[in-house]
């Protein structure tokens, strides 16, 4: 396992513009508005009890189910975020939202410590009756990181006080002893937050009872059917067929194949990537990377997405990765990111980080429009022109896990040891930190992801010992290296993707790291039989598509791509912020001379074009229209 | 107007293999299994009232809503296909099955004329409260049309009586006059229905009563919306949101463009096209035109398949035509057969012929396994695998669509006037027609559609001058003919797609046509997003696709056809009862050296391979596997 921990957020400045501009965004627009929507959506009127329940507002489906059982999460998910602000800078306003949200929690807590608004206001006898489809315990772990975050911004601790009250009902309630029941959580989250509460408290019992949900799952006899049978339902009508729905077909320990709800999966992953770590256990560490291997080899979007299917918002068989149809759901990979973020802190190895940057950049980010109140909540990589958007969404899962992402994001860049830093992302920060004893100001500078050319000046207080490690991303070949101008060797110097710098360092020394970002083509496997005879552009971690608005004249699913094309990127301070666009001599299939016929024997004519390409993050943030991120090659 | 008119499939001798084999299959098979189909899943017991009612055999889905509703009219369709087997050849078994179907029918049948099992069993007081959802109507259209069928093919009449007797309950129940409902068919058929009643019994208030259906349609105040009103319910809740669905969102005649659910869409275009004739209409027919153009402009699968989506069963937007979520109902392309040769007979253009054809020959007879007990609902043109045909389907429309259309499809190749008779379709078959008082023995001879040589003999029994027609299809450039060996000028003497042989005719004449049937590609519009650089390939009227057992080692999405590789014809006699199959020297995407990366930045490699396709018609008939109808052109 690796020594290194995660520099928190906190503790990491972020300086260069494109970070900048996204956690002031969120800041000061997105997690506002959030709460304005959370008022608006009446989310927040469901904490206040008791009363008469109010009309349902998201009317059951099919299988007689609401996702307002889930309004519970999305109020911690927001305390999360907003609670991250504070951390940035105090707010008495948003603290005051954040205290009546505690008000409200407060007085719904049951005197056994049970705080669940939904079955309080509604359903008060059935209480964990359901779990495989209710959520409680999945509330409970976003509350549980809401009142952490809340409480390590402003060591306000009545919300934290309120949830360890209800996590103690939850440890009586739940567990191998007699007259406890054997369940688990049907949506995994609160593994997690258990976790995080350990961190926090220090308290062993949290850390168990996150272990025990992990190892009881998908034992037999199977808790959902038992449970299903109390409640006086058959167990087989679970309406999603199977429990790799919520990856309970088997032990954890036995699973070798990502499956089911793809958000579940990245959550539990993360949660057992942390009890690898936490209990030194190698069995868990070699089931997540079996499991890692088998999503990243045949089950993720080159975007970062992960879930093609609608139907069960997530999995389903190696390489069925459709563009137009992906759900590739904003959340699932925001919690591919943690995922990631704990495989590289039980292994410091590039591909962790190359993953959790690609996600980061491509599928995370483009969840979020430029105004910061805008969401993707599926995240298809072609579109006819008719996917946007959402301003707010019936189940607004994503919205939160942008804005908690990114006013965390920081907390990303850097990892510390006794006598090492690693740095797994660039793009202009500083932090601080302390290698054997000696306090160390760390300054990188650059405009990365535009540019792969990065500064970093190491300012130990005084000439100390210790290790840099830069990460060199697996794109990136032929990257140079200098300390103070003299030549690094990058390739014997590197492993596992960091280049390790190991040395007496002094103040003001000089650290460059050049990594070259020539635009790239990327192809999939064979097998991805939607990607047959298509391309996609890349230069350095982000993908690139092709939008309607900068490619006029028709739908871009009519733009080739030859094969022999020059790929040239182009700065362009004029879109957005300034972006670099990818720029190539194409072709456009016409539509002269069809007249109004829909099929013949001759092939479409086709006409020179010039194919601008942006980065996928940044689609649909300007006119609607066609997007694509696979291009013909012609 | 045309003055031809079809010629009854009684009166046409299916000689050839190819349509004797498809005859032979459905009625030995197809018909007595279907019937079994209808007794295992409750459909002839639905029939047996009064009794207390079982409990619903297909539960209601999230609309509260239960295809159940419509079993009267699978049962109509049944009796339709068993009364054509019994046209062809009696069979005392058929007789007596129909008989008990029409002795429930009989008891069931209200004393006011009303015969709906669904309603009169379980909702007696609610009858005519939701034409929208609901299907009386429909259900009497297809019953009414087994009747008929019934009465033809035996002279029994009981059938016929009931439902003339519903049919008036009907009459007195809907229209414009006082104490009137001013309602119409939320599904559309009867007026199909209602036009052979018409055809059948001379008695002008059918037609008239399908004309008010199809007039009264989509007119405000809205029926629909006074209906929901009258029955307590919002009618803005709709569930497919809007009247497009069942294209009463706007008056008949209005409407110019195809929308909503492709079979109601079909059925009513076929019975609008039917009054366009019927009252001499030329502002129908003009409708009839612009929506048949509308729809062969851009909504319509190289396949004849219609309708992409599943969600409304139906058309979305112009160019839509994703081929692995094809919907493509099997009905919606039968009923593309009805209102085609409707069209056909309102201008003999070989336009409406070629369409009549291509549906019959790829998406229609597709439905339809080869042992005949197999069935496609939905008709996807390409596929990883995992589609298949069904024993039977929960909503088993299609399966009867399939056995009434191929057990009278000797009703789509000839049509005949005062002095002319018209060959559509070619295969082998013989008829006696009368033509200016001369009856006239044709045979054709032929091997069509495997191949275009096409042998005709004209024996009317004395020499006699009318117009002998033969269409030439629209993909048969360079088709030559001849006389008693005397060659004829193809070009001058063809019009609208008809060959036109006008002169005297004498016994032994002998007309020689040969089709030439060329292997082709053909390519879509290039706003058809999912064929841009895919090439599907065609020969005489039929379409082709790759299935992975022809082309084993990998999925077929895995091949290429380079653009310049000749395409060969192969006769394959060891392939079912022998086709043509098309092969060409292509290419595979293969997966050596991928080494478990998903993505990579050198494309994939190719290797030679020979490619076969079959007909797309005869594709899931052997093992289940990968099939595409489009290929990439490499």
């Amino acid at each position: 396992m690796s020594a290194l921990k995660p520099v928190r957020f906190v503790d990491v400045s972020l300086d260069g513009h494109f970070w900048r501009e996204r956690l002031e965004t969120v800041l000061t627009r997105t997690i506002p508005s959030q709460h304005v929507q959370l008022a608006k959506h009446g989310i927040l009127e469901s904490l206040t009890l008791p009363n008469p329940p109010p009309p349902l507002r998201i009317p059951r489906n099919q299988h007689n189910f609401t996702v307002q059982v889930f309004w519970d999460s999305d109020v911690g998910k927001w305390i999360e975020a907003a609670s991250y602000a504070l951390s940035h800078r105090r707010d008495d306003d948003i603290e005051a939202k954040i205290e009546a949200i505690t008000d409200d929690l407060e007085k719904a807590q049951a005197p056994d410590g049970y705080v669940n608004c939904w079955y309080l206001q509604r359903e008060p006898d059935k209480r964990w009756t359901n779990l495989r489809d209710n959520h409680e315990l999945y509330n409970l772990g976003h509350l549980i990181e809401g009142g952490i975050a809340y409480f390590l911004a402003t060591g306000r601790r009545r919300l934290l006080d309120i949830l360890e009250r209800y996590v103690e009902h939850v440890r009586k309630t739940f567990g191998p002893e007699p007259g406890q029941k054997r369940g688990y959580d049907g949506h995994q989250e609160i593994e997690i937050a258990l976790i995080k509460l350990y961190h926090l408290t220090g308290e062993r019992k949290h850390l168990d009872l996150a272990a025990y949900f992990i190892e009881e799952r998908g034992r037999q006899p199977h808790y959902f059917d038992q449970e299903a049978i109390a409640r006086g339902a058959d167990p087989k009508a679970f309406w999603a067929k199977s429990y790799e729905y919520n990856q309970s077909h088997l032990p954890v320990r036995e699973q070798t194949k990502v499956v089911g709800h793809a958000v579940r999966a990245m959550y539990m992953y993360s949660a057992m990537a942390d009890l690898a770590a936490e209990l030194n256990d190698a069995g868990l560490k070699r089931v997540c990377e079996v499991l890692w291997q088998d999503v990243m080899s045949s089950k993720i979007y080159i975007t970062s997405g992960l879930g093609p299917a609608e139907a069960n918002e997530g999995f389903t068989v190696a390489y069925d990765l459709p563009n137009d149809t992906a759900y590739a759901e904003t959340c699932a990979t925001v919690a591919l990111i943690f995922w990631a973020q704990r495989m590289l802190h039980l292994d410091l190895d590039g591909r962790y980080a190359d993953v959790m940057e690609q996600a980061l950049f491509n599928n995370a980010l483009t969840g979020l429009s430029r105004d910061g109140e805008q969401y993707f909540y599926s995240n298809p990589l072609d579109s006819d022109g008719s996917h946007s958007r959402w301003a707010w969404h019936s189940c607004p899962c994503c919205t939160m896990n942008a804005s908690r992402l990114i006013a965390s994001v920081g907390g990303y860049f850097l990892s510390a040891g006794k006598d090492e830093v690693a740095f797994h992302l660039y793009g202009g920060i500083s932090s601080t930190v302390e290698l054997n004893g000696t306090r160390v100001s760390l300054k990188e500078t650059s405009t990365y992801p535009w540019s792969g050319s990065i500064a970093i000046s190491v300012d130990p207080e005084r000439a100390a010992d210790f290790t840099l490690k830069l990460r060199v991303p697996g794109w990136a070949s032929g990257a140079t290296a200098s300390v103070n101008g003299q030549t690094v060797d990058v390739g014997s110097a590197t492993q596992n993707g960091y280049l390790s710098l190991k040395r007496k360092w002094h103040p003001g020394d000089k650290v460059a790291l050049e990594l070259p970002m020539a635009p790239e083509r990327v192809y999939a496997h064979p097998a991805v039989s939607k990607d047959v005879g298509r391309v996609a552009l890349k230069r350095g971690p982000l993908i690139y598509c092709v939008e309607e608005t900068d490619n006029p004249g028709g739908t871009v699913q009519q733009l080739e791509l030859p094969r022999d094309a020059t790929i040239e990127a182009t700065p362009r301070d004029d879109l957005f912020d300034g972006v670099v666009t990818l720029t190539a001599e194409g072709t456009r299939l016409t539509d002269n001379g069809w007249n109004g016929q829909l099929y013949r024997s001759d092939p479409p004519a086709r006409e020179p074009v010039r194919l601008t390409a942006i980065p996928y993050f940044l689609w649909n943030n300007r006119k609607k229209g066609t997007m694509q991120v696979w291009l013909s090659e012609a």
